[in-house]
C-alpha cells in the first residue's frame, strides 16, 4: 500500500442505503413516533420491513424494461399506497404520503459515517453512487450532515446499480479510469458489480441494517481490495 | 420579503466561470508562472483572452448541432491547441497540455465567494450550474474549497447554457419548481434566460472579470430578484 495514495484511488463513492444511513432504524423509529402523535394502530416495523421489501423488485421491473425509467421517489410511493392499504393505515391525506415517502430524505447517519468521510474528504473525492435520486440524496446529505464533494445517482444514468451504466457512468462523469474510483458498500453484491468493470471495492459490514430479518452480508465474501470495520476504519486504511 | 424564507427559494444555483471563479486572474498568474520558470516567451494574458474569447462560440457549435455532444475539457483543449501554435508555445509535450487545460481546474475563487457561499448553506441547498463538465466542477470545488452541496453541470443534461434544458434539468433532479429555485450570476444573459423559465433571479457585478476587455455586466440590466454586491451580500440578503 503506498502511503500517499492507496490502491491509485482518486475518488470513493458509497453505497448509501444501509451503507452510510440507517433506513430501518430511522423509519420505524420516526414513524412510530409519529403514528402514536397521530392515534394510529399501524405495524410500523412491518410496514417498513415490507416498504424495503418492494425495494429491489420495483428496481427490477424498470431494470427489465417492464416500467419506463421512474425515480425511486416514485417506486417508494407506489409501493407505499398499496402498504398504507395492507397496514390499515387509514385517513392518511395526501400531505401524510408526502411526509412518509420522504422519510427516505431524512434518514439518520450511522455513528462513524460523517466523522468517516470528513476524514476521507481531505484526501480524496467523496460522494454517493446510490439508487436514491439526486433530490432524495441532497435533502439526506443536508439533513444528516453528510460531507458530500458530489452528489451522484444512478438517476443521472436512468439506469439502477448493479447495471454496469451506472458504475462506469459515474467513472465517466469524474474523468477517472475505473481503477482509480473506489466503490465502497455493505453489499457483497454491489462491490461484485462494481469490480467486474474494475473499479476498486470497499467493504464494511452493516450488520443490524435489516435487524433481526439480516440474511446476508455479515461479512466480506471476497477478499475486497479493503475490508474494514466502519467508515472510521476505511479512513485509517486509506490514509487519512 | 420573508426573513424565513425571502422569494420562496430553497436551492440558489451560481454560474461559476466569473461569477465565482476569477478565470482570468488564475490562468494569466498561474501560466505566466509557469512559463517563466520554464523560458518560454509566450504571451500569456494574450492566449489567455482568446482561449476564453473561443469559449462562447465553440459552445455555439454543440447548441447548433454542428458538433456532437463534447464537454467543456474537450471544447478547450481543441482551442487551446490552436492558440500554442498561434502563441508561439513551442515544444509542449502531451502532459504539458494537459496541465494548462486543466488550470480550468485549478481557478481561484473571488475573495468574498467561499465566505458567502458557506453562509448561504446554513439555510439553502447549493451548487454550481456551469457549463464545466462535472469532473472540471468537482476538481474546481476542492482545490477552490467551495461547498457545494452538489454539482450541477450542463453536462447532466448534454446542452449549455442557455439552452432550456439545463435550467429546467436543474429543477428536475433537485424536484423543485423553477419558482424556488434561484440562478445567480454576474451574467444579465444567464439571469435572463433562467427568468424566462421562472426561476428566480440573482445578480451581483464582476467589474474586472475580463479586465480591460470587459464591455458589459457591469450592472443589473434588469430588476432581478435579488441585486447585491457579491456573495457576501448575497448572504445577508437571503437572511444568512
Amino acid at each position: 500500500m503506498h502511503s500517499d495514495n492507496p490502491h491509485g484511488v482518486k475518488a470513493i463513492l458509497f453505497d448509501t442505503f444501509g451503507t452510510i444511513v440507517d433506513w430501518r432504524g430511522s423509519l420505524i423509529g420516526e414513524l412510530s413516533a409519529w403514528g402514536q402523535a397521530r392515534g394510529l394502530g399501524v405495524d410500523w416495523t412491518g410496514l417498513v420491513n415490507a416498504w424495503r421489501g418492494a425495494y429491489a423488485p420495483s428496481m427490477d421491473r424498470v431494470r427489465r424494461g417492464e416500467l419506463p425509467w421512474t425515480i425511486l421517489d416514485d417506486l417508494h410511493r407506489a409501493t407505499l399506497e398499496k402498504l398504507v392499504v395492507r397496514f390499515g393505515a387509514i385517513g392518511l391525506s395526501e400531505a401524510d404520503l408526502d411526509f412518509i415517502n420522504r422519510g427516505w430524505h431524512r434518514l439518520r447517519p450511522w455513528p462513524d459515517a460523517v466523522p468517516g468521510l470528513t476524514r476521507l474528504k481531505t484526501r480524496y473525492i467523496i460522494g454517493p453512487l446510490s439508487n436514491g435520486n439526486v433530490a432524495l440524496l441532497v435533502n439526506m446529505a443536508k439533513s444528516a450532515g453528510l460531507p458530500w464533494d458530489m452528489v451522484c445517482s444512478t438517476e443521472l444514468f436512468r439506469h439502477y446499480k448493479p447495471d454496469p451504466e451506472t458504475y462506469l457512468g459515474a467513472c465517466r462523469l469524474l474523468g477517472l479510469a475505473p481503477g482509480q474510483v473506489m466503490m465502497a458498500a455493505a453489499h457483497n453484491g454491489d462491490l461484485r458489480a462494481a469490480r467486474a468493470l474494475g473499479l476498486k471495492t470497499c467493504f464494511f459490514a452493516r450488520p443490524t441494517e435489516y435487524g433481526p430479518h439480516q440474511s446476508r452480508d455479515f461479512a466480506a465474501a471476497e477478499a475486497w481490495d479493503v475490508i474494514a470495520d466502519d467508515v472510521l476504519d476505511v479512513a485509517a486504511r486509506m490514509g487519512t
